[in-house]
């Protein structure tokens, strides 16, 4: 099979050849940066263990930069999926449920800590601010259909996404507790019961 | 000024030589892992900074986990106090606003990055549980008091500190929005209701 891509980049068609280069390339980024976290990123490295060229990367992807954010934001949209069932509690509880095993996933944790490090260059912290960004348009998304329908007072979605997935966070990197679906509904009946108290005073 | 601890060591006494040596210790290892990490801690740079001959060190502190355990605990000690004025809700807010204060301050960040990344070594993880448990018995002894005020239905004291503290760390490792004394208030406001809410049902 032909690892490389057209050199005028087609439009990429879903299943075609270029979107499974593409997905190689995603894939073996995602691992890579779990492995070495993200500033120990190496394109000939990726290259090999995505079974293509090393220009195939530098064509589609000539700032590091791009590629990183593109594959975080792949793995954000991949692991933080918050359903819209109508009943809200069931899916936030399934929302922390995700985030916790995506957060404890090796990937997962190799971002975490990539986040966290001094390892985080001013362009890893675009990629990393990017992907919370997306998370953060989600749960606008759901919450404002929550307000709408009378499920939830209104109210400021950076504090109430932080108050649920926090938790979250905070477990997995302590390790004394696990964070099971237990867990994520008592987070969640606790804020949810006090986003409704608290807004009626 | 002498910077020897006699060798066979006296009963420190507050004030006392012995007792100033040990804090200049104590600082110099606090300084030098906010700037180095917990693994970067070496005793000849530290005796350096502390003013003291290493062999202070070393007779001390043969082990290396127990200076730095030692120095992570006194950092503790000295940052998460959780008064009690009878008032849950005033205490909680000041001991949320202090963490923040103690995590955004250099030595702080530098703590809860090396807690955080692979430079966590069995003894290190050792130290930084210590810290963890330190603060979650002060968390108990005041979440116990309230209880018998009736200020609280009785609660799982790791999940409620959890629940609390874990937006502290949340916004400052974003560094998107400030933990500002409002959103103390907010957090404590909402989790203090949500608690009491959820144990009528």
């Amino acid at each position: 099979m032909a690892d490389t891509v057209p050199r005028r980049p087609a439009v990429p068609r879903p299943g075609g050849r270029t979107a499974r280069v593409r997905e190689r390339i995603m894939d073996a980024t995602v691992q890579l940066v779990g492995k070495h976290g993200l500033a120990g990123l190496r394109y000939d490295e990726l290259a090999e263990l995505a079974g293509v060229h090393k220009s195939s990367v530098y064509r589609n992807w000539p700032e590091r930069e791009t590629l990183v954010s593109e594959a975080l934001r792949r793995y954000a949209a991949e692991t933080a999926v918050l359903a819209d069932t109508g009943d809200l509690r069931r899916d936030l509880v399934e929302f922390l449920v995700e985030l916790a095993a995506c957060i404890d996933s090796p990937t997962g944790r190799a971002l975490q800590s990539a986040a966290h490090t001094g390892q985080q260059t001013p362009s890893v912290a675009r990629a990393v601010a990017a992907v919370f960004e997306q998370r953060l348009a989600i749960m606008r998304t759901r919450v404002d259909a929550a307000v709408e329908r009378g499920e939830l007072p209104p109210v400021d979605v950076y504090f109430f996404g932080e108050l649920l997935c926090s938790p979250v966070h905070l477990y997995l990197s302590r390790g004394v507790r696990p964070f099971t679906r237990a867990v994520a509904e008592q987070v969640t009946d606790v804020v949810l019961a006090g986003i409704r108290e608290t807004a009626r005073r």
